[in-house]
């Protein structure tokens, strides 16, 4: 949502960004920039709902999770296909064929596929079936991987990492923006704090001072910003109301058997529910 | 607002909490608390504002600020005559000559009247002007003053500490109620993070959070949660949207001549803008 | 410690101190404090050690703890009488009775005592049994108690807060310093971070940053600091190495008894051999 | 140092570990590793110095600093060639001319060298000039990278993350363990707080705690843990009371040109007064 002149008391700078941005600023480009990816437009009027399992599992738990979320309004499906995880002994995904799963998955509910790369060696392979993009909280200052995506022309949704200053975040997207691609999607999912009661504490703050200082749509995922699905609607009320332009939501046909992030991924019938929801929220604060 | 079923997979209990709370958990009252004072429920339908300067400064200050948040829309009015500030050389605040104005402020407008109180000796002084007393975040581990505050008759607003946990905002609570002070209304205030973009970080997860595992109301203060006034508008939205059942916020009738929190204080213009916002989110979600 | 000239390479000033301090800066008064208490001086070349249980819970308690710390070569007697507990169902200490016993182990063993006041309505009964007042992390915002104590003519201890920040540690010892009591004792104490495995994230760097602003002695305190037993000696050992003038640290005759802080507890035996290795690390740092 | 008994109450293990370490856990090796590089053993009875600056910026900048810490009794050298900076627009490194140079001061010095990988496709190359490897903060959790080098036979020098938990770097050090590469020395660099007047927060606590957990060496930077030169010795002297096995300092011929970490750079003067005062400390605590 654009800032509007009557709620601004003035034009206050308050991140500093010290070397100056040259293509993520607001200062250099005023306008909103809308990424338009197979028709649809994120950073427009409407909330982008980008939704669907944290890891790619199995053909079955893919497409009925794509399905539920097709049918609840989401326009984008997330999966991953390579999962960056603390322990190597955790599940670390299906990789290629995860990849393909998910493309078969788009192509049977028309929705737009966003998956993580988390490695430059993997990027010809992901750019091949993703139609966005997705650098995790992890590999947020992983400059090499930020440079190769900037040769890509594939939109990027970019997280904060888990400490990440909203600077640092920028100063990220620059480094993928001054390669060439300026498609980029900025995404809050909660920050680290001392309170241990939520996985993260999700940033909110975070929204309007990133739109304030760059012209880049903002995500917002309440999945990972709380860890607990039944406060996902909560926050993606607030997130919305708040101004984000699309929100990164994890639901799972059947969220007590993943094998990763269960306790936050929403059912079906949660998601539905939450999306019913967010659309009185974005109509009265003028989105859709 | 109350949990809807469809929302919440299960009752998770996420905050642990020993020894056991006996007065402000849910599992003892599984109703929501409503704090009526002077015929304004907290805690009902109804987000209610509380709105007002940082301190009090001067009879013209508070009562032109008093005015233009009564016509806003606020129910309440706040202002610090006792300030908890971090330098000793910085306005202490006008004491019991700031109670005073306050009281012919609220003659004046109808409004109610909550402001701080810092020290146990200053309680019946306080009391005697105060609809809603307040403990502000520096003092919420301050369990003297909470055990006497415990005794009187008259709702407390407690303020989050920049760094406690929401079980030990919950503990602090149950002293004042185990004391028979059974009005207790829970603040979120932001939270010190490394960020240092805004003042604070506004912690909505907290809302939810705080709303399972008790009954009490929840309000939020986005003016310090921000620090910023041109952010507050934003945030108040999100808060409503998360479910708050009130708002504390900053206003002061010369924000750049304000003595403290300028930077964060909206002027009457902007307070008036965002009220009228606020009205459209809090239909969106149920509440008025 | 004294800065050497040798070791430094400029005199950089990093905590930003706005309003100036008056009292409390190295500016104002370049050289180091000495505070004399009874004959023991702490600020000067000695690494004085404070040392008892957390809370006094019983005569036997106390007076087999003291009878050890002195043997172990402590000089000051530590334990609470008034205890800031998180619950209002923990242990809430012995108050007064604890005041008496605390004078009556001083009067045996001939350490100091040091003890805290939590309230302003306390202070002329903790002033008439301890030699070195305390003011703990709960309180250090406690402005109205600040001033109080600066009224004082006691020796004051004052503990940092959990999420306090340099500069506000040094404002709240200016608050005691400019009511005239110009005896104050930094203490660092850990700091709330994201690290769940201790109990708080002991802060060294805090010691040299002070001693460069204030010329106040500064005390560790390594057992909040970690919370783990097991702990406190490997990181008393750094922080004698580290510069610091003292040492509070929490033994108990019976750890695994204790009503408060029993993990973090220091055993007799334990407390005797940290000491030795105490005295081989302060000698290679120029210290006794 | 190996845990004495008589200081250790009991072993605690506090870190919770899930899934279970097989490699990194000392509870499946209970004796200290000790990495043997061209004959200098890290996590033996010496403490280990590496020295040397942020960047290799050109021959004379790193052939000066080479042999003044070589002069001062440094082990190994430290400098970057592939710089992770937050900026794309910030001075990047000499990439292969620096490794090479870095060679040449081996060469001539005597020194081992450690330097940082950022990518795989990096790594022959790295490989090739390189004595010890090192995976900076922002690429702990760069997963593919702990991978490969896993695979490799150099000693790996694995920083902890800005906001990693201890439990997070030795998963990290398991995903290079796992792949065969059992040299992995971790280093405690400082963590993200709240506090400002410090780059970072040094946590010397994660000290004991990580050789409690784990056989492998510990290292300690305390020229990021503080970011002030001024302080460095001071840390330095604390890492060494609290048994670090080693130290990873940066030193540059003239700090006050310097293209990167000027101001926590040493100067040599200053390197060499530290390294006699750590004699000094070390001796104390039985290390050499």
């Amino acid at each position: 949502m654009n800032e509007k002149p009557g709620l601004v008391d003035k034009w206050h700078k308050v991140i500093e960004i010290n070397p100056p941005l040259q293509f993520a600023s607001r200062e250099g480009k005023p306008e909103d920039t809308i990424v338009r990816v197979n028709g649809i437009d994120i950073g427009g009027p409407e909330v982008v709902v980008m939704a669907g399992p944290c890891a790619v599992e199995s053909e079955d738990q893919l497409f009925s999770t794509a399905r539920a979320v097709k049918a609840g309004g989401a326009k984008v499906l997330r999966g991953g296909a390579y999962k960056p995880r603390t322990s190597p002994y955790s599940f670390q995904g299906l990789k290629e064929e995860g990849l393909k799963l998910l493309a078969q998955a788009r192509a049977e509910t028309g929705l737009l596929v966003v998956t993580e790369v988390m490695d430059a060696r993997h990027l010809e392979l992901v750019c091949r079936y993703a139609d966005i993009l997705q650098i995790g909280s992890r590999n947020m200052q992983n400059f090499t991987l930020l440079e190769e995506v900037g040769k890509c022309r594939k939109p990027l949704l970019l997280k904060r990492g888990m400490s990440a200053t909203l600077e640092e975040l920028l100063q990220a997207a620059e480094y993928v923006m001054k390669g060439g691609n300026r498609e980029v999607l900025l995404c809050e999912r909660g920050i680290r704090t001392f309170e241990t009661s939520t996985r993260n504490t999700l940033d909110l703050n975070a929204v309007p001072m990133l739109k304030r200082h760059s012209h880049l749509p903002v995500i917002v995922d309440p999945s990972h910003g709380t860890g607990h699905a039944w406060m996902v609607p909560r926050l993606a009320r607030a997130a919305v109301a708040v101004g984000a332009d699309g929100l990164l939501v994890e639901v799972h046909c059947r969220p007590e058997e993943a094998l990763s992030d269960g306790p936050q991924s929403l059912s079906p019938d949660s998601f539905g529910l939450m999306m019913n929801e967010l659309r009185a929220v974005a109509a009265a604060v003028g989105r859709c």
